[in-house]
Parts: C-alpha cells; sequence; structure tokens
C-alpha cells in the first residue's frame, strides 16, 4: 500500500522525522478504516510500532503520563496510515473533525488531556489548521492487548 | 413495528437462526435511532434477549469472554431491530460505517477484540461486505444495568 | 462570542433559569466544536459552572447518581456553548443526532442512564422535538481533572 508519492502531508511527516508506517492489521473482524460520503471513519487505533506494543497496563500506574503521550501519538501516526489505506493520498485531508482518545486508567489517574495531546499535537504538526479538531478523552477499564491508548479519527476530504 | 416483508437481509437472518426482535425501549430519555442525512446512528445496545439481560457482570470476571461474544452478537441484533425501525427496511443498508464496543471490564481483561467479534462477525454473516466497519472496542469500567457489553453503530443507507 | 440575540432557543434557555455560558477553553490542544458538512461535532463537555468544578470523584461513590445528573445538565449547557461558538445561533440546530455520556464510575455503579438522562432531558427541555437524540452512556475508569461526568454531542444545523 505504501508507495513513494509526492504528498505534502507524508513531506512534513518526514521533516518531523515520521515515516508512514504498513497500516496495522486489524486485531479482528473489521477494517482498519470506512468512508461514508466525504469522511473517513478510522477504527480505534493501538499504539504499534513497527508491529508491537512498546508499552502495556495502566496509565498512572504501570505507564507514565508522558510514555503514554507518546503511546498516543504512535496511535495517531497508524490512524494516518490507515486513513492513507482508503484514501490514497493524505494530501486530500481536509480537516480532522473528531479525535477520540481512550486511555487505559488506573481509577485515579485524571491526566487524560495530557496523554492525547500526544495525538492532538502531532495532528496539528502534521497537518497543520486542517489537523485541528474536536477531542474527547477518556480513562477506561482497560484495552486490547494491554495497551495503555486507543485512539480513533474522524476526517473530512475531498 | 415487525411486520413480513421480503428483505433479503431479515431472510438471511432467518437463514442464520434469528428473528428481529421487538425494538428495545430506551432505559432512559432518548430513542433507539436518529438519522442524518443517509446516516442512521443507533443508540449503545444492551444485549436483551426477549426484554432480559441473560448476563451480567464484568467480563473477565463473573463473565466468561465466550458468553460476553454472545452478548455482543445480542446486542447488534437489536441494533438492527433499532435502525429497521427508523429505515423501514433492512435492505437499505449501504454498509455499516463504525462499530463501537464497550466491554464492562475487570481490569485485568484485555480480550476485548475478541468479545466485540461476537457483534462484527453477526454484521458480516447478516449483511456480507455491506457489513464490514471500522471498529473499536474498549473495556470501561461498569454498563447501565451491569450489563457486561453495550455496542452502537453507524450505517449508511439509500 | 456570547452577545445578545433574538434567538428563540436561548430564550426558552432563559425561561428554565439558565444563561448560556462562555465557551469553555479546551483543556488541551484541540477546539471546542468542528463543523463537517451540516453537523456541528463538540469536544467532550466537562462540567464547568463559572469555569470551576463543582464536584469531583467517581459516581456511585464520592459522587451520587442525583449530584451526577446535574453535573450532567451542566455539560450539556457548556456544550450547546460550543454549538454555539461555530454555528453562531442554537436556532440553526435542526436536530441532536447523538450525544454520547461517559460516566467516572465505581465498578458496582451501574446506574449510568439515570445521570446521563441530566443531560437528555435538558436538551429536551431547551430544543423539544430537535433534542431528542441517540444515545450511549458508560461508566468510565476515570475522567480528567476527576470530573464524574463528560458529555459529547453531535448536532445537524441548518
Amino acid at each position: 500500500m505504501q508507495q513513494e508519492t509526492s504528498s505534502a502531508v507524508e513531506a512534513r511527516l518526514a521533516e518531523l522525522g515520521h515515516a508512514l508506517p504498513a497500516v496495522v492489521a486489524p486485531v479482528a473482524a473489521y477494517v482498519p478504516a470506512t468512508i461514508t460520503g466525504n469522511l473517513v471513519y478510522t477504527s480505534g487505533q493501538l499504539p504499534f510500532i513497527n508491529g508491537e506494543l512498546t508499552a502495556t497496563g495502566k496509565v498512572g500506574a504501570a505507564v507514565s503520563a508522558e510514555v503514554a503521550a507518546g503511546q498516543a501519538q504512535a496511535c495517531a501516526l497508524n490512524a494516518l496510515a490507515a486513513i492513507k489505506d482508503v484514501i490514497g493520498d493524505l494530501d486530500r485531508i481536509v480537516r480532522v473533525v473528531k479525535v477520540v482518545g481512550f486511555v487505559a486508567s488506573d481509577p485515579t489517574f485524571t491526566g487524560q488531556p495530557a496523554v492525547i495531546n500526544g495525538a492532538s499535537e502531532f495532528l496539528g504538526a502534521v497537518l497543520g489548521d486542517k489537523g485541528v479538531h474536536a477531542r474527547s478523552a477518556v480513562g477506561v477499564a482497560a484495552l486490547p492487548l494491554d495497551a495503555p491508548v486507543e485512539v480513533e479519527l474522524i476526517v473530512e476530504f475531498a
């Protein structure tokens, strides 16, 4: 799926030191992203890096907020890969409409916004004004494969 | 609301051994589904079967992943009933855009994908390619009425 | 952002004893609401009242369901302020499509529907038939700043 393009968004990613990863194969019976009208809905993205989870456990306990913010960035990068897979070119993104960030949280941990900023700030850095979004961040009891963070996006494209 | 139709989707449901249930009355001040444009948003569906919850408690503790997968299927069936109630005929479904599955989870339980596969695989069996969706599966602290699973759908129709 | 208008919805709010608050500044790197097509997506709204959280902790433990329902209403009011900020006049609302209510829950608390009714019934009181929505209510492990409730809306406008 990943081929060389003249995509400005991918050039910006490279500038920031990131390469678009291969699309993460769903953990189960679904697809990484769907299109309806001019919207892409991504599946909840786990923070796989080179196919592996580099941190597991609850934020506020086994995983620090700082590490978790990096994990949220990894989720967002995987989401971009999933979006490219269905629209072909990230330059078609008009705006990120919504981000929902689920943080596997120790019940005493209430710093979900700073964690999901790892995704939000990354989207802003990569996409500029087009990356500014509405967002919900919540602390959940547990996530698939004991991942500390899961992030989903809704993106408008042209 | 339920009447005999020549719906191919309902015929497929019957073939799989399911009858579309009566629409589950909301537990509170809202409706089972709304339409905007060509999208249906369902409310979060609980796994009522004949009006009753057949399992309660947290998955990974009182409820096994296997039982929970069956509960997720019940949620999806109730979602189809809610969708039919607002679009009249399930054959109008063009695609399932998004599924969000909330699994009431013991904090040590991280097998949410297999649980929500109970919904995803069921939608695939009933709707074929039209049932393939983006999905998020998360483990929450507790669900209404101590239900083990809650599933919401966004569906595009024509 | 708040100026005098002849808005029927704001008049109804006043009748119910509410003034539209200032838009709550996001806790992090995002915006209170975005528009795509004729939909507004709000960020998850916390129950700030005059810029402060008036209750913190888990529902079913430190916070009662009754108090939490009032907190959910505060979230909905803040959501209306966020929506006005992007569409200019709440009379443009055609319908509330979806409400998702996250309740920071003690794992034994399963009364999320009654809590989120604080938002749902308020939207019905303010917007009438236009306020009737699909809804999901779930119990999460923790919320930002230890808020007991977070509510997000999708609204169609003309």
